[in-house]
């Protein structure tokens, strides 16, 4: 074709990459079609070349299939709860504090988790003022550890001491255990960073009243089936990341006629059926960790590269991959788009927190915000949106969930085990969405929305994996 | 254009109305476009001349917005039950049993509902036997008359005999009362026909443990604001006709502070708490006389063509129109479409029955499947089958709902206030889902599906309104 019968005819273009070259065509009246493509791995030269290294490796796909199938298998059950988490946890001591996301020194700590760690102090009889407990957090004499390296989880600051209760639930299928506090409530709490009198208050009164009571209950149940709720709770509206609605009021009815067989003093019975009743968020820990458990299965299988931890302390946001046990790829935690509470700005927003991505790393939360529209008015964006998060999430899954599943996808099962290649291939990073703390210690919650991993956390991974 | 030119070139069709032309064409390899066409009114003619006479009528327009207001207006609050119906229950007498739909005597009534008469009256206490029951039903002696002609609804059958406890609901804007009995449960019932010893049993225990803890629970609570359940159950799967597994669960958690508090000996609060707990459905009650407490406030606008009652005793469906107060418009009862339970075949099947189109006939049930997905593994059908039926509904209604909001819509109100004008313009019949009694006394649920109301309800309607 000549240039100038090219030029003579109506042009009609496809734009590829830069959406900007689209915009501008159809500025001019062109018609244009605009392909949302875009180079893969960013066109990092050494991450394509790890990437032709590991792409199409039927050890490793045999393995993320291993992997996935472990995640399906597991039979997460609450079994109980322990008075003293240092009594139970692997490796924990007794001058140590746990907490969320990958590790980090006081010095580089987010003010929350620096609350929550003053709170902790304080709640342990270590300290006496919260000017006691940081010259004692910033002594060296504390040690910090992440959950996630003693099987655990924790929501927001994620921080569990010594003496706090916890719930213990096992994986019946392969015999190994999650540990993860009780969720205080909404408000000030000590997750969120707050470390006032009522928190310590209430970290007291859980310990003493409805720890006890519970674990009568749940030693009276047999053992809850807490994958049997989330799954109920997928076709009631929740992803059982930051809406727990349905699988709290579940929880409820599974658990209160062993509450009520407990046979407590009357007054004990009221106020812990009070305390669950007025938190929706209350099934959170159980959600994180029966994530945990079925995740916990799924880790150290040789040449697997499915995500096994994706989780944030307030500073770093860390994950690891099956394959590659005992080591974190990080990078900065990042900002999340969302809605703020009333009287908050972006300025108060804390970087992404918690461990509670957990939920995300076994298909749920983000990954399942298609079983939840109305979490759309808590976190941003339309109904449509969360179907859109939940379908592009299974292009970067090695399957689906077996047990999970999403009516409006016609009940398929949603996207679960994350493998580092598929998103270093299409750049496509999971969707988290979550809760948003105030950056200064002692504020709490400001509001809630969505956000993603830093992409040098799946790059350093997968660099990392073809190096093996 | 020549007949020669016009068979010399490709046809291209357009086919309105019977699908046969169209799919003829597209056998011998047509391009063919169906539309989905019907004759307005079905093309009868003396229908037209009414639909003509009422079309365009201001002051039709301003009672239905009237009518959909007094709905929206609605704040249906549980606030106690009565003991016997009898005492309670308007122009309810001793010798009165009433029933779901419009009126019916015994020659012509269904089996499930001979069925439900028979237990009744041996729960009251005026048979021994079954014989004795049918005999006396036979007699002439029992006088049977319509729950929704004594400001109560029954789901199914819908018996209310004289001594049955029933929840009292006070609509707080217009203070018109609605008056149901408590739900039963699944399995054999009465409302199912079934009346057997068990269930004879179970009756007199909910007469005389259940509700009065219950009622206790209810007063001391002040009152449950039954709209704000339902709005969140709306978001949490539930359209509360034959889905109230989330509905139930508010229900447990907004009753039960007051249940502890009522002090009740520990055994008959344990029966009670069970009892609600193993039934998903216990909240139909509820949700069909809150839908009832708004309507009845809707009843007698002068010129509303608004539909206030869709009800069915098993052998006819009737309506009755708020401009035409005290007229049944009536049709027989159409087949239910649907699942079976294992077992049984749609000889098994007796035709539509129960009170329970009132959630329909308020905007929810089949009109807010959208918010229901997971009801499709009960009723039959997708999720996208939901969904179009919801968005259908809005064609035949004069609004939408202020207060029950589907989510997948991006939060639009439900389809509210049926206009018999619309439904016979469009041909659209209201979309009903519910449960499928077997025909034969005795023997209880069968399956669940989706129906419609018959055509001659509203051609009747639309004929008496235009005399009017």
């Amino acid at each position: 074709m000549s240039i100038s019968k090219l030029f003579n005819e109506p042009i009609k273009a496809v734009n590829l990459g830069n959406k900007g070259f689209y915009d501008d065509l159809r500025g001019y009246g062109v018609e244009a079609v605009n392909l949302d493509w875009k180079p893969v791995a960013k066109g990092d030269k050494e991450l394509i070349a790890a990437l032709d290294l590991l792409s199409d490796r039927a050890e490793i796909d045999a393995a993320n299939k291993e992997a996935l199938d472990r995640i399906n298998a597991a039979q997460p059950i609450l079994i109980g709860i322990e008075p003293r988490a240092a009594d139970i946890l692997p490796g924990m001591t007794g001058d140590m504090l746990l907490h969320a996301g990958p590790p980090v020194t006081w010095e580089r700590m987010a003010g929350p988790m620096r609350g929550a760690v003053i709170g902790a102090l304080i709640f342990e009889g270590r300290a006496k003022t919260p000017g006691e407990a940081e010259a004692l957090a910033r002594s060296g004499k504390i040690k910090f550890s992440p959950c996630h390296e003693h099987n655990a989880v924790g929501p927001m600051a994620g921080v569990i001491s010594p003496s706090m209760p916890v719930f213990v639930i096992e994986n019946k299928t392969y015999k190994n255990r999650a540990y993860c506090t009780l969720n205080e409530g909404l408000g000030k709490v000590l997750r969120f960073g707050a470390y006032g009198d009522e928190v310590i208050e209430r970290l007291r009164w859980m310990k003493d009243i409805l720890a006890p009571g519970l674990k009568k209950a749940i030693e009276l149940s047999g053992g809850i089936d807490l994958k049997a709720l989330i799954a109920q709770a997928l076709h009631m509206g929740d992803e059982v990341h930051n809406r727990n609605k349905a699988a709290t009021s579940l929880f409820i009815r599974a658990i209160l006629p062993y509450i009520v067989e407990a046979d407590l003093p009357r007054e004990e019975f009221s106020a812990i059926v009070t305390f669950i009743d007025s938190n929706d968020h209350f099934f959170l820990n159980l959600s994180m960790h029966s994530a945990k458990a079925a995740l916990d299965a799924a880790e150290g299988i040789k040449n697997s590269a499915v995500v096994t931890v994706m989780a944030r302390n307030g500073t770093d946001f860390g994950i690891k991959v099956s394959g590659l046990p005992g080591q974190w790829f990080t990078g900065p935690a990042g900002d999340i788009n969302g809605l703020l509470f009333p009287g908050f700005t972006e300025a108060d927003r804390n970087p992404d927190m918690g461990d509670s991505a957990i939920t995300e790393t076994c298909g749920l939360g983000g990954f399942s915000m298609a079983a939840a529209f109305a979490i759309v008015q808590f976190v941003g964006g339309a109904p449509a949106d969360a179907v859109n998060y939940s379908k592009k999430m299974y292009e970067i899954t090695v399957g689906e969930s077996s047990a999970y599943s999403i009516p409006i996808l016609d009940f398929r099962g949603s996207a679960t085990g994350i493998d580092i290649r598929k998103v270093i291939e299409t750049g496509i990073l999971p969707q988290i969405n979550t809760g948003i703390a105030s950056k200064n210690a002692g504020v709490g919650q400001v509001g809630a929305g969505l956000v993603n991993p830093p992409w040098e956390c799946f790059r350093d991974a997968v660099l990392a994996f073809a190096k093996t």
